[in-house]
This record gives C-alpha cells, structure tokens and sequence, in this order.
C-alpha cells in the first residue's frame, strides 16, 4: 500500500460540494495509488467489446495502471480474463496488444497454459510438481450485451445484475454481438484520469471546441442555463424530444433516462434526438453504414449513450456503435481507447467509409486530449483552487466526484476497520 | 508541504562555511520544495524586461516550478502579472510563451478575463454567481527602470524601495524603457539552480573555458591570487579602473561598487572597464549597435554589472544590454533566459548585425550549460564531499550560498515556530 | 540513507526459499538504494580486463548508479581506481568512456591530479592551502589474473585472496594479460539488475531463446530433469565430460567445478566441453582466432567459466575469452557490458573476423535482454506472486537469491545494531 488512509481520509473531507476537487486528487502518486487498488480495483471496469475477439484464442490485453490483462476466447466461446504474469518467474506472457493464439506460452522457459488460464505443460519442474497449483490468476469477466467489464477483486461489487437487466432492452437491440470493429484508436492522454472523466461528462465546452460533435449533437442536450434570449429553442427541443421518445417507443426502443450514478455499479442511460438528419455522429448526421445495426430498418433512431462509472462511455446509433475506455497508466497519464463498430456483414468500401464513419469523433477525441492536458497543466500550479460547477451543465461531472469520492471512503472504511 | 522543516534545518547546521554546499541542497525533492516555497515563493524574482510586452495585452509567461504566472501590459500601459490558472476548474489560460490578447480567455469554458484579471463574462453559471469573487489570482509586480520583478507571497519581503533608490541612478542613464529585445535564448540546463548561480558568480572558470568572453572582459575584474609573477598586471588594473571611474563620474554616470548581497532583496554592482576597446562585449570589444542607447554619445563606458538574489544578472553597456534570468524547473532542471536589448530604434541589418551582437554570450551560455552539468553530474556521486572555495576568487559564490542559506533557515523559522 | 532498515529486514523475511524474490526486490527504490551500499558498496565488483587500459594514462570509467569510478593505469604500470569526483565543488572530472590523459584535470577550474590521484596543481587557493589533503579519493582495486575488481568500501570483505589462490591455475593459461580487447558492447536493459544476473544462472531459457548460444553449448551442461526420454543422452554427456577433463589435466589445464557461491567473495568455476569441434563459442564451433591465447597449441579446450557474485561472468577458450560486467543504473535499468578479448598479436581481418568472433553472443545479450525486460514487465503487476524455482535447471539462481540476500541481512546487521 503506497497511500496513507488517514491522510487521505482527512483529504476527502476538504472537498467542498460543487468544486472541482482539491489538486492532490488529480496530482499525487499517493493518491494514484489508492485510485488503482479502491477504484479500478474494485469495481467493476469496463474493457473492451467482444467482437475486439471473435474466435477461439482471439486475445487483447488491457494495461491498468502496472497491471496487465488478458481477455482471451475459450475453445468454448466464453470470454475469459487472467493476469498477463507468468507463475514460474513473473514474466509478462503476451505482449501488449492483440492477437491469437493456440495455448498461451510464456517466452521465458515455456510454461504453457491453455485457454481457461490451466497450466498445461512445463519442463523440468520434478515428477511430483502441482501444475493444478500454478494456472494462471483468474479475473472476474462479465459480458453486457458484449461490453465486456471485469472485476480485479476477489469479491466484486454488487450492482451489475440490476445494471445488467436495466440495461439489456436498451442495448439489444443494438445488437453488438453481430458487429465488427471497424476501427479501434488508442489514445495517451498526459492527464489524470479524473480529468478525463469529467470532461466526458459535461458538454460545456463543446460548442466552443467541438465544431465536429456540436453538428450531430443537439446543443441543448446536455444542459443549458435558461433565458429570454434561448427560452423559445429550450421549448422546441423539449417537444422534439417528447416527439422522437413518443416515436422510438412504438418501436418498442426504450429511451427515457436511467440515472444510477452513485449506485456502487454506477451508470446512466438516455436515448437522445440528433441533429439534422437525426440519424449518427457524423459530419452530414445521416447513418455512415448502410447495413443498419440488428433489425433495424429506420436509421432515424438518435444516439443512445451508456455511461458507466469509474471509465466508460458509448454511442449507440442505427448504423454503429462507438465505445469509449479509459484506463490509467500513471497519475498524469491515461489511455483513452476508442472502437467503432459496425455491422459484421458490412463491407469496407462499399457500406461504409472508414474516415466518414470515423471523422466526427477521431476529430472530438483530439480536441479532447488538448484541453484535458491544459486543464492538468494549470492544477499542477499551486496557485490552483477548486472552482464551482456550473448548476445547469456540469451536474454530471459533480455526479462523478461525488461517486468517486464515496467510492474512496468506502475503500478507505474496509481499509482500516 | 514536501518537505520537513526539521530535517532541512539540521541539514543547513551541517554546511561549513567556505565550502561548497552538502549533496542534499542541490539534489533533493525536498530541498527544491523548499527552495519554490521559501526562496522563490517569498523574493523579488526577476522574470523579463518591460520591451517583452510594449503594446496593451502584450504578454509573457513564466514557469517557475509547476507554478505559471502570466505579465501582460494592461490598457493603462502598466505591467501586471496572474496566475495563468482559470478560476473554474483550474485549466492553464494561456500556452507558455508570449503573444498578444484583447482579453485572456480560457480555452476550456470560455471563462473571459479583462487584463485587470476581473473574470468579465462567463455563461451557464446562475443569475447569483459572484463574478467579483473570481478573477484571477494577482502576484505582486514591480519594475526597477524596466527590469520586471514579481513576488508570489502575498506580502512581499522589505528591501525593494531601497534597492530601487540606490539602483536607479546606475540604471535609468542607459534607458532600458526605450529598449526592444533584438534577440532572446531559451536554455534548460539539467543542473540545479543553484549551480547555475553559482557559476554566475565567479570567473575563475573563465580563462579556461570562455574564449569568447575573456576578450571583453578584464582578467582581473573578478579576483586573482596575488603573486610576483602578475603583480605588475594587477597594478595596472587598479590604475586603469581608477582612471575609468574618475573618467565615468565627470559623465555622471555612478560606477562605484554597491554589494548588499547579505541583505533581503540582495543585490550587487559595478561599472567595470572592458578590454581592448572597452565598448561592449562582443568579439572585437566594439560597440554591437550604432545606435547608442538613452542620451550617450560616447560608446566607451565600460560595463555595468547588475546582479540579484536569487535569480539574475544583468550587463548594461552603452550600446545593448544582456539581461539573464534563471528559473528552477525541477531539481534538476533549470531555464536560463537571456535577452539581448538594444535602442528601440536601432535597425537589425543596419544598426546592429544580430549574429555579431550575441555572439560572445550565446557562446559563453553553451560552455557555462556543460560546466554546471558536469558539476551536477559529479554532485550526484556518494563520493562528493563539500570543497573549499578560492578566497580570493569566489568569494561572491560564498555570499550566494550564505544569503541562500540565511533566507531558507528564515523561512524555515516562519514555517515552524 | 534512503531505505528503512527495519522494514528491508523484514522484507528478507518474507522469501520463501527455492522461489523468486518478492516483488520489492526488483522494483523498490529503497531496495535499490540498499543494493548499491550494501551489495555494490561493501563487495568486490567487477569492473572491466586490464586490456582496456594498456599504456601509461590509459583510462576507463564506470558508472555505478550515481557513482562515477576511474580505472586508469599509472606511470608505474598499476591500475588504480578513484572517484570521478573533483575536490573543488565536485565537479565530474572526466566524462564517462575511455581515453587516456597525462594528468586528471578538472574542466571547470583546472584542478589538476596526477595518475596517482595526488592534486599536483590549482590556482588561486592561496599560498597555505593543502593539496596532499584534497587527492581523489582512492578506490580499492585487485586484479585476478587481468580481471579488475574495485571495492567502494573503506575496508574490503575478506576472500579476495582465497579466490584469487584458487582461479589463477584455472585462468593464468589464458594468458589474458596478454590479450586485447577485439570489441565492446554496452548493452542497457529495462530491468532491475538481478534479473540479469538471475537470467545469468540458468540455461532453462536456452533452448526456446538462443539458437545461436545453443550451437557451442551442451544441452545438458546446465541441468536437465532425468527421465526415460533422455537417459541415454545424459549419460552420454557424463561420458564426454569424464573423458575430457581427464584429456585437459593432463595437458596441466584445471577444470573441476569449484563452488563458492555462498562465501561473501563468491564464485564458481568449471570448465565444460563445447558441442561440435568442440573449440569456441562461434557458430561453427571452431576457434574464432587462428592466434591462440597464452601458450595453447591444441584449439580444443572447451569453455572455462568463471562466475562471480554480484555482477560478473567469463568465458574462457583458446582462442579467446568473453567478459561480462553488470552495472545497475538505476532501480529498473542496468549495463550490461561486453568484451571480446583475443591475442594481443592477432590481427583483424586476418587472424579473426570480427563479425564470425562477437556473433554468439551479440545475439545471445539481444535475446537475454528481451527476456529480462518481459520479466520485469511482469513482476511489476500486483498479481505478480514469487514461483518456484525448478530443481534441475535453476539451483544456481537460487544460490544468487540466497547469497543476495545473506550479503543484505548482513548489511543491515552492520546498519543497526
């Protein structure tokens, strides 16, 4: 344990309500320490998508702070995750990334373990050897709708059963376990991962650095302080928005909000009209693949995003899917990775354009990146001060800390209880 | 507070005067904790010159640590400096550099500031939201005849009026005001501060290393161990800085030494002779620039030399000027800026060759970085012990670390009684 | 002192024999600090072959952490080490390398020593100042039959003498003292250095990783676990090393194992026959060099090797000899540096190739480091958990372990009490 609990128990409780954090929470290594281990080492973290594996021995890793894990497809078709450590002597058995593979060996000395992480074969170990004792450390795996979330703790959290039949009449119908990736980006961004966190959910800043996102998006979406000036654009966006819901609900698509964000197994949910067109995230707002998502045959289903705390968000269209991870690597740096997806029949080329289906959010992503590194450029500074949310678009982003925050001190209870 | 204030007090108790400092001051976190909060937390510290930034909203910045700090020129023509942190939630306002603005807006919610630092327009906050309650964090600013110094505590230390008085006499002559900067140098030398300081204070390492600078400067101008062989030379130096001085007063210019180096707000000067023409320092001891600087018309008045704690020196001459400052990055790392100022009028190309006006110092500036790297290097080692310094030729490096040491032991006493 | 001696003991206590190290080992900074006073500060490490300094003023430097060390060869034909540290303000004398010089003479003020470290000269220090007591400071250094070994320690751990005693009949016939060094290599792998050395002490890894390494050497040379598939070989093996040491005694040529890895001046020695012709390490397994070493004359002598605690490994043939160094840099870097050493009459292009000399193991070093570097990837996961060691093929890692940590617990006996 790298952190002090009392002293950032007496940190938690200098946070006031309605402010940005104090600097320590986006700047110390103490800190970091303890976001790994009661965090991202207890709750439930979102990874990846199944089709990122569709065949038996399709691996991805996840690097998690000096973690490493490997998703990997059983011969049975289930998903498993084990730790990336060798049981002979620590060695890293694949390298980061992707690939597939028949039994996973280590390159040290060939200790070889097949797809349910049992160690199969080694050499010169002795006749009276355990292999049974040495399989590779098992990680908790669950499957959303082919989100795939895992869980580093021996015991993991409650909540995903309820988000899990929340969230199902949602996203099935989306149907991501017939889809493909398209195209997956990984991003490193020289920030917290808070940081990151919270620029994900406000939209405060979008309109004047997003002009990409702010053409699908509806700006009034997310947020918006009322006034004479807006009142009459407020009230047509309420009624298109009671219209579109009224319309998706006769084809039995849910749509009105969830908002679980400070359960254990935080998460949020709202299908939401797009602008123009109406139909996806992209630059003309209609679908950039033909070969529509499951059942569909109306492309004019919005966007439907899925929120999920500590590190996830995800667009669901008509036509494709974005998904949105973020995992740290250290206090000042993160990885933000990013997949679309589509149809698995859809064809490059012909049903989609890989830089028409990608352009809206490669574009976001970048801007991003910019601003949540000049925002941990100026927190670095000790003249930096927790400054006030905003009450009409930044609800959401005190929704996190709160959560975060709570999250921590239950860690920090079970810690010195 | 990284630091511990008991630790760092015994460890100043271990320093024996003389010698060079123990290991710890010039490698430690610690120590450069200290050094941000107690020296250049709680001193003037030069950062630019008023030509940096002539024009309304003309600014620069300055990182000092993880701390930036923004100077701009304000509609009334006076300099003021900000921290460059937005009071929302903490973004960096504005990219480390210099440029010119009409008002400082952060690029992150489009918080707008005038350059007062009054938060002027700011959207989605309430009807209720108390602008008044955050502009931006004002640090103290003074200019002594143009040279720009700020102090980060909020009640700055004693000793600035004074200096000012006694300094402005030696300064305003040469008009630094009418001034523009014909050419600035960044360097980061990866070497404590402190070594960096300490190198400005001797020129026992020049014969040997600083071809270039040896020919305007006097040999004996820095100190020298007496002895039969160079007795004669000495003699003549005396003579020749008698005649000098006697030569400047008649002009009214005040060249005589001041060195309150122990004070507060330390400080040192002299109007020295240079060599071979004795005009300035370039190659062939002419003047650089044709257009000589305030009212001079003889270009024959030696250098005046401007020197203060913590962080700058400065060379005025009668046709440019070379004014240094030193800003800790890390405990290791360290900005030497150095800016070449010569008449507001002078034409680059026709009063002065640019290549011809910086070359003495942009190579003396290359040998002093390998010098103090090298001497950090050699510090890093378990075998460095502490070495006696020359009486007669680093006695200002002795006065450095004894006001250093005197200033931190100060601060250390605030911090813990 | 950066480590916490009480908690360090603690750790030690934590080993279970016959298994990896605990995680701290390998990644902690205090662990590291303790390894380079009380491993590398308090035993004889190897530095370098006293070919690489021939002629009067011939030097060499080593970086040992933040330590720099100078070998350099006196008028008198001695190595002698000292710190490369001046005793003015501790400047680095020499940059790191090699080179030869009249006098050691600081580049910052000219302080001037002699090849017997004695400051011969320096300026300025006035005419009562003490040059017999400002020398380098000196550092213990042997040399076994060419091999040079430094002590940083005031007074040297006992055994030198007794090691020396016993490997000179072994090494003296090789005649290294008469060779040149061909070529060197410094290699920097990302890992904590015991993972090199432990990579060092087992040929588990051979067979998967080093096609090349595998050509010379023996497949059972280092340990095999017996069984039906293999009896026949193994026997075969003992045959050929029975018959082959009985060959190479009589030609007055040592070569039983001797094991000392457990005395504070820890080695082992044997010498072992080679795969093929049985000659060298190269690819064909014939002599790399038509110029034997010493006084040979039959090029088929097998492989000599000699192995010391902490840091070092040797091959000796008869054709030419490799020498490997481990220099920890920091907690999770380390050089490894490689020398191949012929006969100082041979000539390149003519009596070696040099490409056809270094092939084995500039390959091999490549492989090793890659290996080490994935172990370390992986150590460094919380799931990481020390795995047993396998009997047959990795006792000799376990001597490194247990040796590693008697030396520690040792140290930290001296510390506290």
């Amino acid at each position: 344990m790298h952190y002090d609990a009392a002293r950032l128990s007496k940190l938690i409780a200098t946070r006031r309500p309605g402010y940005s954090l104090p600097a320590p929470f986006y700047l110390s290594d103490a800190v970091f320490h303890a976001d790994l281990e009661l965090i991202f080492g207890r709750h439930w973290i979102f990874i990846g998508v199944e089709p990122e594996a569709p065949e038996p021995g399709d691996y991805f890793t996840v690097e998690l702070g000096p973690a490493s894990i490997i998703a990997v497809r059983g011969e049975d078709m289930r998903m498993r995750a084990f730790h990336n450590v060798c049981r002979h002597r620590g060695s890293r058995l694949l390298a980061p990334g992707r690939g597939d593979v028949g039994n996973i060996v280590c390159p040290y000395h060939q200790w070889t373990y097949n797809l349910e992480g049992n160690l199969a074969h080694n050499e010169h170990m002795g006749e009276h050897f355990d292999r049974c004792a040495h399989g590779l450390r098992a990680v908790h795996l669950e499957s959303l709708a082919g989100l795939l979330f895992i869980c580093l703790a021996d015991t993991p959290p409650v909540g995903f059963a309820e988000m899990r039949a929340l969230m199902e009449p949602y996203l099935l119908p989306h149907d991501l376990a017939r889809c493909k990736v398209a195209h997956q980006v990984d991003i490193v961004e020289a920030a917290n991962w808070k940081l990151t966190m919270e620029n994900n959910r406000e939209c405060y800043h979008c309109r004047a650095n997003h002009p990409q996102l702010t053409v699908p998006l509806h700006e009034f979406g997310f947020g918006h302080q009322p006034g004479a000036d807006n009142q009459a654009k407020l009230d047509a966006f309420s009624e298109l928005l009671a219209s579109e819901h009224a319309r998706w609900q006769q084809a039995a698509l849910p749509c009105n909000e969830i908002e679980q964000l400070q359960a254990v197994t935080g998460f949020r949910t709202i299908r939401l009209p797009l602008a123009g067109a109406g139909e996806s995230h992209t630059l003309d707002t209609k679908a950039a693949s033909r070969k529509l998502l499951g059942e569909f045959s109306n492309a004019r289903l919005g966007g439907l995003s899925f929120w999920t705390q500590p590190n996830s968000w995800h667009h669901f269209m008509s036509d494709h899917i974005v998904s949105f991870s973020v995992v740290p690597l250290d206090a000042r740096s993160t990885l933000v990775r990013t997949r679309w997806l589509v149809h698995q029949d859809a064809v490059a080329g012909i049903d989609y354009d890989l830089e028409r289906l990608t352009a809206v959010w490669q574009a976001t992503n970048m801007q991003d990146k910019a601003l949540v590194e000049r925002a941990n450029e100026g927190i670095g500074s000790p003249a930096y001060q927790p400054g006030p949310f905003s009450p009409y678009t930044e609800g959401l982003v005190e929704k996190f800390c709160t959560w975060y925050l709570a999250r921590l001190a239950t860690g920090l209870g079970n810690e010195v209880q």
